[in-house]
C-alpha cells in the first residue's frame, strides 16, 4: 500500500509553521497523538512535537526511540526520561518563549507542572486551530480513507453472502473482522457492532451471543485502519421478512441520510444539515432519533467537525465526515445507515461505496 | 461468563464515599471512563459520574441512555444535550459545592469552561486518591484477568503449535487473534505485537509482512479483555536454533524477570523492583532494555502503578502489574519476557501463567 510521502508531513509541517505567528506563539506544543502523527509520520502511542518557527523536534521515551528514527524524516528525535524536563529541555534550546497548546489534549495536572516548571515561557491555550487541525483531509489522507473503506466494504459484502439465521452476532463480528485482515486491514477502527433484533436499539451495542432471527434488522457497524487511517459505514440488513413498520422505518431513514448527504458542501451550517436530517425523519420519527448526524473521521474515528444541534462548524472542502441518522426502540429494535463523505466546493464525494438500499438475508 | 455483581459496584462506591469529606469535599466528578466503568458498571466510551456523599448520578449522551439503564442499578441515569450543562444541574440538584476531580482526566479546555460555568462550585484537584483509584483490585476483578490471560495463554500456545518458518507476522496476528476471539474474548487487549527478527528491536512493534525465518527471536505480546479486563503476557520463541549470543541473552532476560517477580509483594518500593531487574541484568545487557520493567493493569492496559526508575510508587496488596524486562539490538533483533502478578501481603500471585522457558518452534 502506498504510504504517505515525507513531502506530505513536511508540507504540512511548512503550512502550519506560517501560521504561528499569527497565533501570537514562537511555537507549538503538540500533545494529541493523532496530530503528532499527521505532522511526523510518527505511530508510536505517546510522544510530543514542538514546532518553532522553522524547526521541529519529536519528543519520545525509550520505548519508542528506534522506531521514531525509522519512520521519522528531516527532524530529530529526542528520547527523553522525563516528559516535562523532555520539553523544558527542547523549549529553551529552540528559544521559545510563546508556546501555543492544545488546550482539548493538554490535561489540568500536567498543564499545572509545566506552567510552574517553565517559568519565562508563555503558554497559549490554541482554540479552533488545534480543533480543526485534521478536519480538512489532503489528497493522500483521502487515499488512505478510500482504501479503508474498500477493505472494509468487501469483508462486509462477504458476510451479507455468508451470514444466515442462526449466526450469533459475535460469530458474525468474528466472520466479519477476519475478512477484512484477510483483505489487508490492519486492525479495526473501533470495536465492531453487529447488533440485531433488540440490541440494535443500543446505538453502540456489542456483539452479544444472541441469535440472529427472521424478521430481524442487523445493525452492522463497521470499520478498519489501513495506515492509521479510519473507515466508518453502517449496513442495516434485513432477515426474512420484516414488518411493514419495519419497512417504513427503514425508508425514512434512508431519505434523511439521502437528503442531509445532497445538503453537504462547503460553507453549510453543520448544525443545519443536522436539522435536516430531522426534519425528514419527521415528527413520527425523530424523537427516536438519539444522536448527532455525523461526525469527522480520518486517524481518529471521531474528531472535527461535528454535525449535530449545538455544532457551531461550518463545512469546508476536504473535510471528511459520516452521515449516520438511525432509530432506536427500546426492547424492540434499531437501524442506522451510514456513509462517509468528503465535503466538496459543490456537494460532496462518497468515501464509502455500498449501496444503501435495504438488502435482505434469507 | 461470570458478570461483575452490581454488589461489587455499590460496595466500590460505598467505600468511596466514606473517603470525600477527607479530601475536603461533598462530592466528586469522574471524567475517567474506566473509573466510571469502575463504580457503575456502565460500559460506554462516554459520560460523566458525580458521587456525593450518599447519592451517585450517571450522566450520559443521547447514544448511551438507553444501553447505560440496562448496565446501572441504583443510580439515576440523567440524558445531557450539553456536558456542561448536564454537571451544573446534577452538582445543583446534589447540593454541591466543593467537587474533587481528577486532573489527570480533566482537559484544560473542559476544566477552563467548568469553572466558569461553576461559578459558586469550588473545584479541588485529587492526586494519589485519583490515579490509585483503582489499584488495588478485588476478587471479581482479579477473576476476570485471570479469564482473560487463560484465554490470550491458549491461543498463544494454538499460534506455538501451528507457526513455522515462512508465516508472516501478519499472518501470526491474525491466527493468534482468531484463536482468542473463538476461546471467548471480547476483543484484543491492545493491539497485538508479533515482531521477528529485526522487527523486535521495537518495543512496540506492529505486525508486518516480513516472513519468520530460522535463526528469529518472534516476540509476541499479546493480551485480551474479558468485560473490560486487560490480560497483558509476553513470550519470545525461537525459530530453530539460536546463536550463543541470543541464547544467552534470553537468560539474562528470564534471571532479571524471575528476580523482579521474586522480589514483589507488599510494601516494596516500585522503583527497587524496577532497579533489581536491571541490576540483574548487569552492565553488559542493561543498556539495551530501553522502557520501564512494569506497569498496573486492569480496566486500561497501562495504569497504576509504574515500575520504572522513576516512579514513586509503592506496592501493595491487590495490585495487578506486569513484570516486562526486555533487550533491543536495533538493526538486529529484540526478545522481551513479561507476566503479570497480583501484589500479596507477602510475594505475589501469577495471573499470567505460561511458562517462561524458552519455546522453540522447528
Amino acid at each position: 500500500m502506498q504510504q504517505t510521502s515525507q513531502n506530505a508531513f513536511s508540507r504540512r509541517r511548512s503550512s502550519l509553521q506560517r501560521k504561528i505567528p499569527r497565533w501570537g506563539a514562537d511555537g507549538i506544543l503538540f500533545t494529541d497523538i493523532c496530530n503528532i502523527r499527521y505532522l511526523s509520520g510518527f505511530t508510536g502511542s505517546e510522544g510530543l512535537l514542538i514546532t518553532g518557527r522553522d524547526e521541529t523536534r519529536l519528543l519520545v521515551d525509550g520505548r519508542y526511540t528506534a522506531q521514531a528514527r525509522t519512520e521519522v524524516c528531516g527532524i530529530p528525535v529526542c528520547e527523553f526520561a522525563d516528559k516535562l524536563e523532555g520539553i523544558e529541555q527542547a523549549a529553551a534550546k529552540m528559544g521559545l518563549q510563546k508556546i501555543g497548546f492544545d488546550p482539548l489534549h493538554m490535561n489540568v495536572s500536567d498543564y499545572d507542572r509545566l506552567i510552574r516548571r517553565l517559568k519565562n515561557v508563555k503558554l497559549i491555550p490554541l482554540g479552533e486551530e488545534a480543533r480543526m487541525l485534521r478536519a480538512r483531509k489532503d489528497a493522500a489522507e483521502i487515499f488512505l480513507m478510500k482504501k479503508a473503506a474498500e477493505i472494509a466494504a468487501k469483508a462486509v459484502r462477504g458476510l451479507a453472502c455468508a451470514l444466515r439465521p442462526g449466526w450469533t452476532e459475535r460469530e458474525a463480528a468474528l466472520y466479519l473482522e477476519t475478512l477484512a485482515r484477510q483483505g489487508g486491514a490492519d486492525q479495526v477502527a473501533f470495536e465492531t457492532i453487529v447488533a440485531s433484533g433488540e440490541n440494535g436499539a443500543f446505538p453502540h451495542a456489542r456483539p452479544t451471543n444472541r441469535k440472529i432471527r427472521r424478521g430481524d434488522f442487523v445493525v452492522v457497524d463497521f470499520g478498519v485502519r489501513c495506515q492509521g487511517y479510519c473507515s466508518d459505514e453502517t449496513c442495516t440488513f434485513a432477515i426474512g421478512e420484516l414488518t411493514r413498520g419495519q419497512k417504513n422505518a427503514y425508508r425514512a431513514v434512508k431519505r434523511a441520510h439521502d437528503e442531509a448527504i445532497a445538503a453537504i458542501g462547503a460553507g453549510a451550517a453543520a448544525a443545519q444539515i443536522d436539522a435536516l436530517a430531522r426534519r425528514t425523519l419527521g415528527k413520527k420519527y425523530s424523537r427516536y432519533f438519539v444522536h448527532g448526524t455525523g461526525h469527522g473521521v480520518g486517524l481518529e474515528v471521531h474528531e472535527a467537525p461535528r454535525l449535530a444541534p449545538t455544532s457551531g462548524d461550518v463545512l469546508q472542502s476536504g473535510m471528511a465526515l459520516t452521515v449516520e441518522p438511525g432509530l432506536y426502540y427500546p426492547g424492540l429494535w434499531g437501524l442506522r445507515i451510514e456513509d462517509t463523505v468528503v465535503v466538496k466546493k459543490n456537494g460532496c464525494e462518497m468515501i464509502t461505496s455500498m449501496s444503501k438500499d435495504l438488502i435482505t438475508i434469507e
